[in-house]
């Protein structure tokens, strides 16, 4: 019989530092890049595009590092797996881990590609557009992953974006066997509709098979299911996975499970500056709650809150006090 | 004779990565680190101090870089002479000033210390206190002072915080020199009160006898003079260089030529988030009119609308469009 559970949630996924910066559409034409999306870039289209961009500020970035940050914010017990290299940017990739609170104990690379790098590409209607170098991600693999770690952890919280380097999938595979062997909750991030067209197949084996609980957004679920209707997609996850969390920009999300579904409402925000961690920290407030015994209407509530925090300010983690901002919203209307 | 200038502004200066990060008072008296200063720290040091400090976000600093980035934005043509290593961080710095429109050709150095780190703690009444180890800026040296560059701006602008460093203060000199050589303008900030006191008989004789342009602000201008009356040190200043330009916080500024005065309020700020870069976003705003021949009373308000912005953000450069911001708040009230 397994422990009981000493962290509420151990998060893989790739290990990046953001490189943010402010661009017009124009540029976003002028490099072909597809407005909205990740794109995986090799390392002299990084050179290139990095040499074009304009003045940026460095953020500690990656999808589920910076879910993991927002959970530790909110007071879960977290843990991080991911790959960086021991040079500069690894160095604050690991600082900045840690100093939010957030275990992470993955020997840097000390040979190989440098450090992953994003560079997000704010336009002025403050939508993100990633270029994705994942340089030491790429060494990531199996033997990174820490079974006993796993195996303590209530949810072990897993990216998409791992499935496209045979290493990454390799210890996702390695990671996801053993937080089941151990009766945990496994979860997981879509990420991105291109991410989702690489993998449809084995995305939607999972999903059926392995997936407790998952985050998509409405381009990332209807990519799944290849269907132009969100409902149509609503209707087919809701009995693939234990949870399904969908998260819809303004409109909210929908929480569906078996035959119990809830909607609910975006927080309203009062200047919407930089989407960039938008779903990150949705599955952050989630999992929070989630792992304090929540009920799928709370946990998307808390979701939603963090959500909403995160695009008032630039970058993915949070500068707030995200803690006393959701307890004091979930429980001024509890029941909204 | 020399040629007309081709440049408005060349700035020289320790070329530093800020890591910003949020601290409590308390933080700084357990370091033992005096709040609202600059404390040059060794290696070790940062690396203890890096480990004890909260999540960070890197912007890429240097006061007389800021004060370039700043000037560029509102339009002056400028160039920056500082040392970074041929590193991530490095590359960094470089890349931010270029893409700032601010010409940089001096050469990284290939051996030796990593580029320099400012670490910046924000407390929660938005003050900021800095610690620096120099890293790379400590190999800047006079060989480094293009003077064919110096001699084609208008102004030189020096930081008070180059003569810390033997080889740095050699090349403040060089530039110095070239820039009264080819009749040019010679701007320095005073730019620490610490700094003051570590270098008072030096800088004395500088601003009686090369210095055209003066920066400081109270704490560094009464250091400078060891009186405790604003005042009276206003009426030392005066006569020793032509203009001296003294920044008062909530104050405003008061700048003073010989016989001629000005006092200019401060510009109204909704929230002030992080003071870092107030100083230096001044000297920016006061140069670009100056060298476009604006008056006294217009280069201390275009200084004090820069500094307002900059004040309203995390870091040192602006990500709001400031040649639209100045120019607009100056025509608007242009007596005032």
């Amino acid at each position: 019989m397994p422990h009981s559970p000493t962290l509420d949630i151990v998060g893989i996924g790739n290990a990046i530092v953001d490189v943010i910066a402010h661009a017009e559409e124009d540029f976003l034409i002028t490099h072909g890049i597809s407005k909205g999306t990740m794109t995986l870039i090799e390392e002299d289209r990084a050179h290139l595009l990095y040499g074009a961009m304009g003045p940026a500020v460095e953020y500690s970035g990656g999808s589920v590092a910076n879910s993991m940050a927002g959970a530790a914010a909110l007071g879960a017990r977290t843990a991080y797996i991911g790959k960086v290299r021991d040079d500069q940017l690894g160095g604050i990739f690991g600082h900045d881990i840690r100093s939010a609170g957030v275990g992470f104990n993955c020997l840097p690379a000390n040979g190989g590609s440098t450090t992953a790098r994003c560079f997000i590409l704010v336009t002025p209607d403050a939508h993100r557009t990633m270029c994705t170098y994942l340089g030491a991600c790429r060494q990531l693999g199996p033997d990174d992953v820490d079974t006993t770690l796993v195996a303590s952890a209530k949810v072990t919280y897993l990216e998409g974006y791992l499935w496209d380097d045979p290493g990454a999938k390799a210890a996702f595979r390695v990671a996801m066997d053993a937080a089941r062997a151990a009766g945990r909750k496994v979860s997981l991030t879509l990420s991105d509709p291109f991410c989702v067209d690489r993998h449809r197949a084995d995305f939607l084996r999972m999903v059926e098979e392995d997936v407790d609980i998952l985050f998509a957004n409405e381009d990332e679920i209807i990519s799944l299911y290849q269907t132009e209707d969100f409902d149509e997609a609503l209707d087919r996850v809701r009995h693939h996975c234990e949870i399904a969390a969908l998260t819809r920009s303004e409109k909210g999300s929908v929480v569906v499970s078996g035959d119990e579904a809830h909607s609910v409402d975006a927080e309203p925000v009062d200047r919407v500056v930089d989407t960039t961690g938008a779903g990150d920290l949705y599955a952050a407030g989630f999992l929070w709650a989630y792992t304090q015994g929540g009920d799928l209407r709370a946990c998307a509530r808390a979701g939603g809150i963090a959500a909403a925090e995160i695009i008032s300010q630039v970058g993915a983690r949070s500068d707030a006090d995200l803690a006393a901002l959701v307890t004091s919203r979930l429980a001024v209307n509890p029941t909204v």
